[in-house]
């Protein structure tokens, strides 16, 4: 077996934009060779999440009304003491739901179901440019 | 190294269903000659999570009074609107919980806590079968 | 490819105590020679999860006033009646937030952001002494 590092590369307009990294995620498994194994996807910074979904626009306001409903981003964090900063609501909401997932390669596929899309939350106030660590295991 | 693919399949009820993977989990590990590595449980689908809880009954009421407190079934989802579904909330509480787990594994044995179960928790609003992709490697 | 484990000791005062875990888990991958492939941390038990988070003072108070709004520990639990237990807030705040963690390793380093480290968070009522697994594979 061997390890292996790709990059994705993607612009949010944060503010919790939904991006759908599962092409590629996909070509990165292909590009690479892998066939059976493991691919972690991890979000370095602390504002940025990843989970699953099935990733329709629908979904997509559901996901934002529930963290805004949750966690407001109006709401007093004592984060803001500390830096005059105006995102803990953005860390907490990456807190809850995490940075990274493990999603397992099966016959050079991810193992995901027909209507799941691995995707990134970008929780912070503004728009960034991430780059999501994809580490494979093969 | 190598990795190798298990499956656990089970019948849930929906309705957030607790079950216990742990058992079968186990039975996995030992029958593939693992002693040392990791296990990846991954549930394909978006309406079906994975996390560790103790398994006992009262819990599993916990869970579902929490769960229907944060993202109650009854609710408006934009989701409904895009498919004429009816489980937006289900997809909430997944993306939330997220659908995958990753236990060491020591010894021949998942390094669990003593009363520390790994558990799938369906979301879905009906009855299903899941398929838990188990991915070793080790 | 090999695999090994590791283990960081901490002493926790419970009631939601953030410890960083940052340090320990460096030099764990240093110590092992470790420069490319995965650290899985887990804590076993059902009381303390993992995740990352700025570790700060004002996040960590965000985090237990957020988690206290969202499941506080006064609250009426079914798993109090199993056991006459007190902690049934502490086993959900785990169940939501997951006892684990996969962090890639590059270049002998976990691949965290600048300011983003792995944090033990101890959800239960009372002090603790924890042993988190820090599974390598590389």
């Amino acid at each position: 077996m061997a390890s292996k590092t790709g990059y994705i590369t993607v612009s949010s307009k944060g503010n919790r934009d939904v991006i759908d990294l599962t092409p590629q995620l996909r070509d990165i498994i292909r590009d690479n060779g892998v066939t059976a194994g493991i691919a972690v996807l991890f979000a370095p910074g602390s504002t940025a999440c990843i989970t699953t979904i099935e990733f329709e626009p629908g979904l997509k306001k559901d996901i934002d009304l529930f963290l805004e409903r949750l966690i407001p981003y109006s709401g007093r964090y004592h984060h803001h003491e500390t830096w005059h900063d105006d995102n803990g609501s953005s860390h907490l909401q990456v807190a809850m739901i995490g940075p990274s997932i493990t999603v397992p390669v099966v016959d050079g596929e991810p193992a995901l179901g027909t209507w799941q899309q691995v995707v990134l939350i970008d929780c912070d106030t503004r728009p960034r440019k991430r780059s999501i660590v994809v580490q494979m295991v093969y």
